[in-house]
């Protein structure tokens, strides 16, 4: 086994004071690794990094056509968003258009994460509905999957036609049996895979063509993360951010624990990386070197600059470290 | 160099989905290792978990007796506080008293932790004081440190006679040079040693008597920590929870980046540990694991359940995994 390798570091002072290792890798559409860190057998949890792939059969087998999805309702589909408005409004009037609502869903509630929407909620005493939970819009997926398949309203019970679906799309497009799964935060079954798997299935996103209807749909479901970052996650936020810098069309989303994943379909290159303990700055910032490393993020860019060399500055404006990626990236 | 060791696990599923590396050590007054796990040589920077250490001069100089100072600001001096008003009431008026308000700080301003203060603060949309820094208590003693030895109004400076006192202590009570500093959130110089020089340092705490000016005032700081549990942190954090759930006496503070210190008077013993990677549950979960593996807290007991060995509940309540220590932990 190889061990983590270090792939971000947070300096304060002349050295270093924590380290993120972490494992990652690059594969070409053909399954070859590029490039690697650490160990590429890493069997991981790839959280919501996977939410493309558990929305693979919303579109392949036609549900989201007879429901009428637009790219905005797809890119939902594959966001952790940030519950603002912009979120919660489409994603409310996309389950209310299946004559759904807030109860049927099965992700549990949470304050957004976007400050405004929660700072509303806050001051006026409100508590935060299920269209707040920042999957609420891969939900709404499995909900309008689940009008399409049949089945009861625990859409996300291992058993149930949506989840069987989920986990045949996850398992074919990672190209191998998935050997356990995990309950995510928002209660569906997460499940297993290699690193190696994930940035394989990544790169079979970035080379998809229109022959089959997984790949016409997989084609879809990066096109609309692409054409709309801001749906994907929000202001302020590293997928949004990250999307909007990328010198051409980069399909990107964090997953929790630390996870992260690219779509890189100029290149045909897929990518995906764990850091061992969860750290999510360290994530962000080997997500964005890496990005700087295949030549599609300009270093000198406002979001590079901020995720993968950034000033660490303290409550008096001083600056105090930097957070950098370890020399193995740079 | 001894590489750090797995201190803390995240489970998700049948496996570990993250996990902590650190390093530890436990020492006795003699500055003997105890016990240790990774590298008790690891350069650290101890951050907050310095600041009995940075309270030292303030009680050994007479400045503290000079004001008039009792436990309370003693604790308040060792703590990185909720910003409730239990605190800020506390800090506010002993400034006050010395004719100082809070522009006279130079922690700077943030929102306080406390959920309570936060939320009227933000609801009623008003801007915190550096009153409200977690360390406005440390700095408060600085104050008076400075009131007592003289020197400028930037008591933060490195050259200022109140961080030089700093300095002298730290290096006496770890026994070693200090190899570099780092500034901290709050603007202080924090000093750089070893793992095992903090460990050391806090068996010096324990081991404290009454034979010297010094001896007498690290008592008086620990004794004061031990008293106040809730003006160390507050409620709900680690420190405060763990103080109150000790079987006996143990003075505990964390540090920022995930280092945490016991002292242990009524056995001697100093600990110190660092998550190399900087996650704060990391540090939690395994100084309560140090802990009940001292003998000095109940693994039932309602705080080591809840840091060390804690399911992870989701927004539907579902229980999806657990934090543990690590079995050399164990």
């Amino acid at each position: 086994m190889t061990h983590p390798v270090s792939l971000a570091e947070i300096w304060r002072g002349p050295r270093p004071e924590s380290v993120h290792l972490g494992h990652a890798v690059i594969c070409d559409a053909g399954g070859g690794i590029v490039e690697a860190w650490g160990n590429p057998d890493e069997v991981v949890l790839p959280r919501s990094s996977a939410k493309m792939i558990q929305a693979l059969p919303l579109v392949a087998s036609g549900a989201a056509d007879s429901a009428g999805l637009g790219p905005e309702q797809l890119a939902l589909a594959c966001a952790s968003h940030n519950g603002a408005a912009i979120h919660t409004d489409r994603v409310g009037r996309w389950i209310a258009g299946m004559g759904l609502g807030d109860d049927d869903f099965r992700c549990g509630a949470h304050m957004p994460w976007d400050k405004p929407a929660h700072d509303a909620l806050l001051c006026s005493g409100t508590a935060p509905c299920q269209v707040h939970n920042n999957c609420s819009g891969k939900h709404a997926g499995f909900l309008t999957l689940g009008r399409h398949l049949g089945g009861g309203p625990d859409y996300i019970d291992l058993d149930h036609p949506v989840q069987r679906a989920v986990m045949e799309a996850f398992e074919t497009v990672t190209d191998a049996p998935s050997p356990y799964h995990g309950i995510d935060g928002c209660s569906a079954p997460n499940p297993a895979t290699t690193l190696r798997a994930m940035a394989r299935a990544m790169a079979w996103y970035a080379g998809a063509g229109e022959d089959t209807a997984e790949e016409r749909a997989a084609r879809r479901l990066w096109q609309a993360m692409v054409a709309h970052p801001d749906l994907v996650a929000g202001e302020g936020r590293a997928c949004t951010e990250l999307m909007r810098a990328c010198s051409e069309p980069v399909a990107l989303k964090t997953g929790a624990e630390a996870f992260f994943i690219a779509i890189l379909p100029q290149r045909g290159l897929g990518v995906a990386l764990k850091i061992a303990d969860g750290g999510t700055r360290g994530a962000e910032c080997a997500i964005a070197a890496i990005l700087v490393r295949l030549g599609v993020l300009d270093p000198g860019h406002r979001a590079a600059r901020r995720l993968c060399n950034a000033p660490i500055i303290n409550w008096r404006g001083i600056e105090t470290g930097a957070i950098r990626p370890a020399a193995a990236l740079a």
